[in-house]
């Protein structure tokens, strides 16, 4: 683990990180150049992510639940490439109002989700930053079960799922700006849905060999969507009506309808979208029990290159601007 | 490879990195979740740094240069394993004061460097940020011709060597801040080495089986020598008149004796620090003139903990404060 030899704060770092690399023997305790990571089954699986405080997470967020969002969203990109992680980096960019504190709170949260996902760190650097604080953290898994899932695999004919409930997040964090208000009792939900995500991280392995294609819906259902028909080349139609919702976001949709244009286009969510043959179908709903996670179809893989969203009217509706990339 | 949905400016991404992509299957055209690296022979060696804007690079440094630091940094720190690197990911937040010219010119200073050192980026992140430009990368090699050097197997009665020449980086910096003046004929070469480190990835992998620790010279050799000692529970002795010395930093010297002090602390060379046992002493003379890289022997690994390093004049002198890090 490097440290920039500029700050003696740092010294720090050593008490709060190098515990979190004690289990992974391959992390040479962070005190070498690189951390050497043995075979094992399958493919290398690598993902990255950046976090920017007052973009990704609020800087006044619990520093255990930055820590572990940082981590997490990682984990989900992971899982929903079907692979399951072993390890991660991390770099970390400390402003100097940062504390021992809010360190020690930040290592807490990674150690616990280390606990909850058998995950290491093996690596990393810390730097002084004169900017907001930021966070990136590389993972690695594998995937034993067979080849990765990618984006690429959806065909016409396949059913379109998704994990979980959607749009929790995306109203969440609209509440926790004071943008929205909801019921007492789902506020606290929506919330912690936007502040934690919760990776499918059960779910992900299992769809190896049989979705043909999947993502993490970060962006917002419609974009990942989006996402999934360019790689595939491939269209798809899904009813909205049919999107699983929470109860707080079920309430919030039926006193203003109009958000559901957000659930549609938030982000946040961290549930997986998979699309699976007509003959994998039985398959899902198997799974589905058995993991006692919701997994509902929510539409139909078509030629062509269109996404057409299905209003509650029957209308098709047009996505909107929110979570759009096309990359 | 993941991009900031919030931010339209970087559908430039696509354009600008994709294309460092393209030769490795497994980076899936940074289109999917996560990228998929084959198993090759021997151990996977990971490593992570991270480079701020002001801090680690000037912000006007020529957006080629930045781009090779940060990719130079992470391939000098698998040099010093003895791995060879295989592939990158790239975290990068941007200012919105980043311009289309200045990405194209970063996107060029990495294929040129992918070109040189036979790496392909993987995946990656871009995110926007309120603060100053940072770049994290997290390259991946591995080591094929054995186990991994590691920085604790220095053992009393070794030979300490160090490749290149030492302080240039450190007094290019003074030069470059107008802190120092140089002559005219040294003043470039010496800022060049602070610019744009080289790895020296020809002689790293050469290493593996030779050398009994090994680190590259970051944050300066007093300090990495330390951080020898320390990881190998060992002690030593270096001469300051041995440490091999550019006709600049000689002659910088010559006319300014404190500036050893400098040479030994200033980071930023990027050469190989490393251990070698008595017996193999004649192997290291063969490489260096092997691969034309000078490999010189400045001191010796005892018994202890201390770092004694002899001055010019035979009396020790205390390493100072410059590039200390006991981490």
């Amino acid at each position: 683990m490097g440290a920039d030899s500029r700050d003696d704060e740092f010294g720090l770092i050593a008490k709060f990180f190098a515990p979190l690399a004690a289990a992974e023997s391959g992390a040479l305790g962070l005190l070498d150049d690189a951390a050497v990571l043995s075979r094992d089954d399958g493919d290398l699986v690598v993902t990255t992510d950046a976090l920017i405080s007052g973009v990704h997470f609020l800087s006044d967020d619990p520093p255990p639940d930055i820590a572990r969002k940082a981590l997490r969203v990682n984990l989900s990109d992971l899982a929903a490439m079907g692979a399951t992680a072993r390890a991660y980096t991390l770099a970390i960019a400390l402003p100097d109002t940062v504390s021992a504190d809010w360190l020690s709170g930040f290592a807490g949260g990674l150690a616990a989700d280390q606990e909850a996902f058998a995950v290491t760190l093996i690596g990393g650097d810390t730097v002084a930053t004169p900017g907001p604080l930021m966070i990136s953290i590389t993972a690695l898994g594998s995937c034993p079960g067979g080849a990765p899932v990618r984006r690429s695999g959806a065909r016409p004919g396949d059913r379109i799922f998704v994990s979980g409930t959607i749009g929790d997040a995306a109203l969440g964090l609209r509440i926790r700006r004071g943008e929205l208000s909801a019921r007492r009792e789902d506020q606290k939900a929506l919330i912690d849905r936007y502040r934690l995500p919760r990776p499918r991280v059960s779910v992900g392995p299992r769809l190896v060999g049989v979705a043909t294609a999947m993502i993490d819906v970060s962006d917002g259902l419609a974009a990942d969507l989006e996402h999934i028909l360019s790689a595939s080349g491939v269209g798809a139609t899904i009813d909205s009506a049919e999107v699983p919702l929470s109860a707080g976001v079920r309430h919030l949709i039926d006193s203003e309808p109009a958000l559901v244009q957000q659930m549609l286009t938030g982000g946040d969510d961290y549930e997986l979208l998979f699309t699976v043959s007509e003959d994998r179908v039985a398959d899902i709903a198997a799974l589905s029990s058995e993991l006692a996670v919701p997994l509902t179809t929510i539409g139909l893989i078509e030629c062509g290159r269109e996404l057409t969203i299905m209003g509650p009217d029957g209308i098709s509706i047009a996505p909107g601007e929110g979570g759009y990339r096309h990359f």
